[in-house]
């Protein structure tokens, strides 16, 4: 595979060859940072890695290969067996694998952006009474098909009911993230979980409709205990990005709404609400968390900070 | 309860007491008709109701008891013992309660619009197959809150993850549409239904992810089949309002969409896509079906037109 | 220039090879029609042509040198002198630069999406009370700019203050339509006319704020009658895509609106609304256009029905 | 007039009254404020009004006579001739008028939300190069409605061309702002506004072609420095909500866009774009100012930190 930088690009100030549409102009400081290949030595010891599928894998192995822990948003190595699939506040031992991989450095990964919100409002649950099966219906926003993306035709006035590959990885990531360290990898759990995802006109935010059946008996006040009491290691190391608390639970009906609480907490909590029994599951509620926050960029650099704590950077 | 019509609106022209904004302007001969008071006599058999729940239950009784055929879309009579919770290509046979009525003439009721579309693409399995449980989660138009309904200010880029009554409708109604008429009343089919409802930033069209648990096995190809085979009785007698077809399965994975298929077949349609396998139930599916005109104005002209067919009016 | 087609569509199907996402399904005998390369001789004596402006100009030239009649909604040949900028209801006498064409058959010009409603409006005012000066301020839909076009990300909660090389356009090609057929080519007209254009979050249905300054005097009422006066040869031939009457004028302050009223007689008429007196100019009013029909596609069947009813073809 | 508090608020915490609908929550210590009538003595020495116009008028007099410094968003007194209309970086002199006025207290009132950003861009312009004519046309944001304001059913896939009473507020008063304090009353100024006013799908930030024709010569480099260059009283005296700059101009085409600029400088900013020539006026550009913040409250605030810092407070 020819990863070699477009020959346009070489050279060139970030500012210059960046499609930038952020709010804030480019910060001072990195705009000036010349664009370089993708390729070791870079000057730091964490490569952020958000990269296409088709390139990532190869890309990371050779950065990981060349001493550099590598913390990345792509697919691509999410199931080896010696890669932790990582959510700090939910399954930090995992980081037990490190020295386990064949890499003088090491590959990190973030789980998918749909994933990560559930899985959240799910480990207090799975820790405290066990889960059998969780089916989640998803509304997920734009941002999370990446720019350009969805053209503004088929998002205005409509809802799409299919994100390829998207309810494969809802089904199958989050039975690594709570599976157990066994020494020498990661014992699956075996929760059987259905996902159908649709894409809604939202820009930032997923909003998931979420039932679970539990193994053992909870009531409605047990779970808003073991949400309310969430903390982790993130909160406790204070981890500069943590969320001060990973859970926000909304008392109101109408709530959580992407538009309003999806920046909560820096963007980095869950949002839980509408906590009620089902006729079919045990219990349902609506999960909401900001998918290119926590569920990408944001999340990634919790993953690091909470390495660079714990001395393995 | 005062039921006159206010001062201001009596003796006016349609079109002048009307806040009219559809694309079209007020057909002739409609706008040219005067406001009058909501009680007997009309002129006319039938009556249609889209009354406010909170005056359309003794407004339809005095109708009623005055002799004439009432449709309504309120929710007032829909679980009364006697009254047809009605969609004319599933239970047409539940119009046998009309005699056992007590008003000299009767009440018909339309289903909640979000019950219209599930419903329809139900029927084929609950007959063929037998349904378990049915589990539901909606993304729902605007125009199902009525106008002004929702502020453009919490439609815009958000979810709003409840809508009043809207789950328990969806969880009931549907076990008295697929009940069986016993003589002398409907017996409830006992499907286990859970709901989850939201509201997105769709104009127009009920989306749902549909899951079912059916009673016996039945293969993908089976299910396509009924679907696709399904006619009733407003086909039969081809009704001026009825769908050629009831339902429209779209083989490509986007597929249905509000704003796309909303309209097909003059509204009057199921649309369903995205039939796979499903990891807790059976089968998983989406549908899509159009709010005021299946689930709404539409819907209560093809019970009128049905009752008038088979010699009811 | 290669303009052959690429080879994973020759000979495909067209319901095969086309990326469909209508709301009503490929039309019969439509859909399997043969995808030919785009070159002579094909089996009519129109072409209509879409064609991206990288590749219309010479596309369309051999078609006409092969004695086809060419509609083009492509701007390449707009400003040709022997090239009418044809808008059917407003300069049809610009047809008679057909025989002087160098071509053994013709081109003729659609003009821009965001010209043809304009000048319709203005058509009247010209040809009455003469035009000095026109300012004009336009709110674009999204289908202006093509599939996939603008961004969901940029075209949710958003205006974009641009639109590439639209100003030119509509500060030229109504000098040229609204220009005299003076034996040998047009004269163009000499209105000042300025223009800023925006892309606003509305699927269909350019709404643009005209400003006016007469040549001579006019009351609102005279402007009033001569919009609803206002009939052309499309509708004396009766041809089968005009509109019954090219101007719909509303009286309700807040019409016309793109949803409501972007589809009136059949998406082929012009709304205007607000007419009112203007601190600057003499008049403002409010223009409405269907972009994609009246200012595309519509627009070009209808000046391929007049060119057809005059003998033209 | 009945001034009196709603019987069912009287006493109530603020949390418990108030219809809450913003992303954080009620902060700490304003949550447990008491309602109180709105009638002195107030805790304070100002009193922000953003009270309905139908109510405003008296009530703020009110105050005032009893001695408080009322800053308002209201419409009741912007032109009473003592009563400043004040945008503390264009026209902070004319609280000259407070010593006039007749109250105890006094009245200061903000100017409305879409002359705020426009009356900035221009006061530079004013201030270096005279102004002849202004014209503007607006698209602007929803939440100038208020809440529930526009329906989702009006705003989604639409643009309403009408604002009730908006056209004439540009058109008036930037005379009064741009006008000169002659020691008892302020000289309107004498320029000609033309105002076309649009509601767009967009949540916050009015975006607002303008053209303006001055009353000397300058380049498009004069305009650009005098904007840059452009600094005022607030950012003097470095008033809290000051913006650093008043006016950021953004030399992207595509740039000021509401979304991604609305929130610059703390919402306090205009930010300018597409300087470029006209064809009838002598330029041509893009402004966009936030309505609720820039527009409202933090224009609020802005003049009562100005009024306190120079100790007419």
């Amino acid at each position: 595979m020819n990863l070699e930088l477009p020959t346009a690009l070489q050279g060139k100030k970030y500012k210059d060859a960046v499609n930038w549409f952020m709010p804030s102009p480019v910060p001072d400081g990195i705009g000036d940072l010349i664009v370089k290949n993708c390729e070791p030595p870079f000057e730091s010891r964490i490569v952020f890695s958000g990269l296409d599928s088709s390139v990532a894998g190869e890309i990371e192995e050779n950065f990981a290969n060349a001493g550099y822990i590598v913390v990345s948003n792509s697919r691509n190595h999410r199931f080896d067996p010696d890669v932790p699939l990582l959510i700090p506040e939910v399954n930090s031992d995992h980081l037990k694998l490190l020295p386990i991989q064949k890499y003088g450095g090491a590959i990190v990964t973030n789980p998918n952006c749909s994933t990560i919100g559930m899985v959240m409002a799910l480990k207090p649950l799975f820790d405290n009474f066990g889960l059998e099966t969780v089916n989640v219906v998803t509304m997920q926003a734009l941002s999370g098909a990446g720019y350009p993306g969805v053209s503004g035709l088929d998002s205005t006035d409509n809802v799409i009911p299919f994100i390829s590959g998207e309810e494969e990885k809802l089904e199958t990531e989050p039975l690594k993230i709570l599976g157990k360290f066994n020494g020498s990898g990661i014992d699956l759990t075996d929760i059987k979980i259905s996902a159908s995802t649709n894409r809604v006109p939202v820009l930032d935010g997923h909003t998931e409709s979420i039932q679970v059946k539990l193994k053992s008996k909870a009531t409605k006040q047990d779970i808003l205990r073991v949400w309310n009491e969430f903390s982790a290691e993130p909160q406790a190391l204070a981890l500069p990005f943590a969320p001060g608390r990973p859970i926000h639970y909304f008392t109101e009906d109408r709530y959580p709404q992407p538009r309003l609480h999806r920046n909560i907490d820096k963007g980095m909590a869950t949002s839980v609400g509408r906590l009620r029994e089902c006729n079919i599951f045990d219990y349902k509620f609506t999960v909401l968390s900001h998918n290119t926050v926590r569920g990408a960029a944001g999340g990634a650099i919790l993953c690091a900070e909470l390495m660079f704590k714990k001395g393995l950077v």
